[in-house]
């Protein structure tokens, strides 16, 4: 893999937030799952969300057999993966200097289908894991029928670029006594807790916290 | 502006999903605020994530006068707008089954420049209410040079549709006595409290909780 030593991957503006490390793009995509995905077509271009996971330097998305965008994709159509997280806005005295704190991760390839129904139930079992520890074991397994159905395609992080805004307050020296409180505005997405739906019939709550790591919510 | 009306924006797939409501339309981009823009160029699809803030039916990007990917919407280039917000992962008896709860704005078209200092300078104070309601009058304001120096670019949503996924737990009738736990595990995306930066000299801590309403975290 190369993290930013292509020409599509050589960021130019904000160099210095600009990270070469291969943690830092698992972490931003572990963390986010939603992959925007960006291809052209007959009608220009276009950036749907997918859910994405990643084993390895692979990343996977997934979807019914009709649809159209993977349809596209399957063709070895050119695409770029992007995701991000928007973790603050910086409040500066001065207007200009106002920005935010992200973590954004780019992916340049092609997909490929992934055609093997074991194969793909191995990856649809990492997905789970990911997202509920454990559950793979619990859910009932896809069957051959509904594994023909959902399209797996894998696409290799072999031309990435990580781009982190972690700066802090940046102002003129000449602002730095005007009256302005400055600081951050932090986000935070926090995961559960976990809602039953109605029919719920299992009486013990799982306990998924463990992929949730410092933002689980009791 | 038409919501799924035309080739472009004529969702195929989960149909059930689209909303045709301009409501629903404005407070996925105003709730969400990042925006991933697509574009192509002779390198390919690739999608930039983007602070955007929206005005009636305008949504506004800005950046650095000399930003690469700012230069090439300028020239007209037809591009794609994507908000997306991430709800839940929907939690099935089956591994099938699972899916997501999301909602998504999409947008089509081409973004135009700002130029005038005075209109410039009105968008991002309404941009910076929108994230911390009061503060545009107290951050010292944009000079000519500095407004000279951000590109204030505008794309009228004229093109548009939008797609929610909220439908909860959908399993098979033959999985419903299987004794697995069924549900959501919802997300949230809570803002604060404010941190201040080190060298703060302002006590009193602003209150732009307003802007966050149901989502702020003292």
């Amino acid at each position: 893999m190369t993290l930013g030593n292509t020409q599509r991957t050589t960021v130019k503006k904000a160099a210095h937030k600009v990270v070469k490390d291969k943690e830092a793009l698992y972490s931003i995509i572990d963390e986010s799952k939603l992959a925007h995905v960006a291809f052209s077509d007959e009608r220009g271009p276009t950036v749907i969300p997918m859910l994405a996971w990643r084993e390895g330097d692979n990343i996977y998305i997934h979807g019914a057999r009709n649809s159209k965008m993977l349809k596209h994709l399957k063709k070895g159509a050119d695409c770029c993966v992007t995701f991000t997280i928007l973790d603050a806005w910086v409040l500066a005295r001065s207007a200009f200097h106002h920005s935010a704190h992200y973590r954004c991760a780019m992916a340049f390839g092609r997909f490929e289908v992934v055609e093997d129904n074991t194969k793909k139930a191995a990856a649809f079992d990492e997905f789970l894991e990911q997202i509920a520890p454990g559950r793979s074991k619990e859910a009932r397994p896809g069957n051959e029928k509904e594994l023909t159905a959902t399209e797996l395609l894998v696409m290799p992080l072999a031309e990435a670029s990580v781009k982190i805004g972690r700066h802090g307050v940046n102002d003129d020296l000449a602002d730095m006594d005007l009256p302005v409180w400055a600081g951050i505005l932090p986000f935070r997405t926090v995961a559960g807790p976990l809602e039953p739906t109605a029919d719920n019939s299992v009486d013990e709550t799982p306990d998924y916290s463990a992929a949730y790591s410092g933002r689980w919510c009791e």
